[in-house]
């Protein structure tokens, strides 16, 4: 089915939410033609809002949308033609899915056997997959998964030091934001050589170390909770405390996912906000400072870790919601760096250039803004194409 | 009461153990006179053995030993007179106890109020406490700290990245081996200047980084769980693993507790033991040597870590039984460490010797022996003389 031009519609769901973007793909044509999103589904005061490719909003309804079957044909009611294909975000692909894959039975079968491995996000992306199934019967699905790129990190990496039985069973080191570090690649292009680190810093936060083109390690693990401090998560922790907080505090285990999920990072230490502007506005907030450089300072110590791993770095990239837009996040980050031969160029990392090491860094630090979606899109095309 | 000639006991109890050894202490003498130990304190089949300073076995006895209570009538009853002092160590001092400190009522009341935080280790070290006084009345008792030392560390390396409440009673990286980095830096004297990190690796391992004297920053967190790969610990971990522990294979605080310290670390991943020689020794055995291979590699990750929190290395000292021991892990751990400027010299490193790194490492490699009981009678000495 080689096309000139495909409509491809990204789709990430999570529980409540669908976030979608529709992309006009081509030879040399890559095109946000829309993106939207349904929030609040399943609650009351739901909401639909559309924009253009620009970023003006030409639609927004408040609605109850009931499930995410409902949500799916609200959104495909606005398409003025029966898209080409749809390429979904799948949060965890387990040991079997390396890579994209087109979706049939037997993906959705091996998709349900891995809802244990993310339980809050994999229920809501598979009835996303059928909702789709049954609006359009037929049309190419796509799953693209936020582990898959990792997946040929070394078993050094991979592996938790647990008992084998635990590894059997498949609880390893998958990593996350995998679309993310593959649209940074991409867009490096010739220059992704040598010992690269990726520094995905959004509402969740990790980083990704590649050596020679090869993943070799990543913060986070089993699940996106593991890695360094984030906006509500606490990243890796002394596993001691949780027995402390299950023997002494009595808590289940439901109130210890809220603990490291919602309650910690940097809304934990600041008591205020998980958002970094916020955070970074607040100058004179003791609390909010103290998150921010802890933030910091937790991120250095695994710039530090994949560093050994690589055995020194090259090239360091900033991407995401902070490491796009938070010069003084990455300023703080760099300042306790010089022994891995970086300095930034303060200048251009208040003005977020594409390169903000200085000429006499030996180490280049740059800011990529990435594209989740477009990769998602790209991975799409590329799947159906053959 | 000033004296110059002091005999010095060191205590050192676990659950169903009690090490303990004898010194002399004086102005400018010490000297280990016996050292021993009493095993399987409550259980059938205790044993009781004691050797000269010089390492040579002078008693050894079968017995029963129903409690500490009795361990300890049975140890002073090898006393040919009362000793000066009574050194005991002490795996968790919270947040009040940031030096040794002799003990009175107050302060075994306040261990009674930290068990919660060492429940397996505290009461039979207050326990130890108690019936030294009922068989000496009198004689003066000094708490030595395993977390005393790291107390100075700056906050952000305190803190967790948990809710405010948490910190608030007294969860918090305390980090532990204390007495041995203890002993580390007095016996580097005026060397302990600049960016230093200690590697005490035993069965329990941790590494702590110290600059200009004062301690930075560690490896291990509110329990001796966290940090790096161990004999049988797991070392900090993605808290989603427990939490899929607890939520999917149904298991309670007690089996968590016996995977992550018992059944993790060298044992879990080779299905062998927790013994690093032995499983230098099954040089055929693949299992073996990926979890040796991993070991090296996660400390090698911590001490990239650390050297970031320090802006890099001058001095890195191995200690502890595979610190001083296992030539090829010093090796491992190091060969992946050129870009912080450590270059082994493969001839000292398999003598022993105590510079390992050769003359082109900008960064000096050491082995110090540690000698925690000798650290506990100084620190005992110290506060007597006072």
């Amino acid at each position: 089915m080689k096309n000139n031009f495909q409509k491809i519609v990204c789709l990430n769901s999570g529980s409540s939410s669908l976030k979608f973007s529709l992309y006009l793909m081509g030879e040399s044509t890559e095109q946000l033609l829309q993106k939207g999103a349904i929030e609040r589904i399943g609650l009351a005061d739901g909401r639909f809002w559309l924009q253009d490719g620009t970023g003006h909003i030409i639609r927004e309804v408040a609605g109850n949308y009931g499930n995410h079957n409902a949500a799916i044909a609200v959104l495909f009611s606005t398409l003025d033609e029966r898209p080409s294909a749809i390429g979904h975000r799948v949060v965890h692909g387990g040991e079997f899915f390396t890579a994209p894959t087109i979706i049939g039975d037997q993906v959705i079968d091996r998709l349900q056997g891995l809802i244990s491995f993310a339980p809050l996000h994999l229920p809501s992306e598979i009835e996303c997959i059928k909702a789709v199934a049954r609006r359009f019967p037929g049309l190419a699905q796509v799953a693209c998964f936020d582990t898959a790129y990792h997946r040929k990190m070394p078993e050094i990496a991979r592996r938790f030091p647990l008992p084998k039985a635990v590894w059997d069973e498949g609880v390893q080191r998958y990593g996350f934001h995998g679309l993310s570090y593959e649209y940074i690649l991409e867009a490096l292009g010739d220059k992704a050589r040598g010992r690269i680190i990726m520094a995905h810093l959004g509402n969740g936060s990790s980083l990704a170390a590649v050596h020679s083109g090869l993943p070799l390690d990543t913060t986070m693990g089993f699940t996106p909770t593991g890695g360094f401090m984030m906006g509500t998560r606490c990243g890796d922790l002394d596993p001691g405390v949780l027995l402390y907080m299950m023997r002494e505090k009595g808590y289940n285990v439901d109130q210890i996912d809220s603990i490291v999920n919602q309650q910690s990072g940097l809304l934990g230490v600041s008591g205020l906000t998980s958002d970094m502007k916020t955070l970074l506005d607040a100058t004179d907030n003791p609390q909010a400072k103290l998150a921010i450089e802890m933030y910091c300072y937790q991120m250095r110590k695994a710039i530090g870790a994949l560093a050994a791993a690589l055995n020194g770095l090259d090239l360091l990239i900033f991407t995401g919601g902070i490491g796009e837009k938070a010069a003084p996040v990455r300023l703080a980050v760099c300042a306790g760096l010089e022994f891995l031969g970086i300095s930034l160029d303060a200048q251009q990392n208040m003005s977020h250039a594409q390169i903000i090491s200085s000429k006499k860094s030996s180490c280049t630090v740059m800011i990529i803004p990435t594209k989740e979606d477009l990769m998602i899109a790209r991975h799409t095309r590329r799947i159906i194409d053959n």
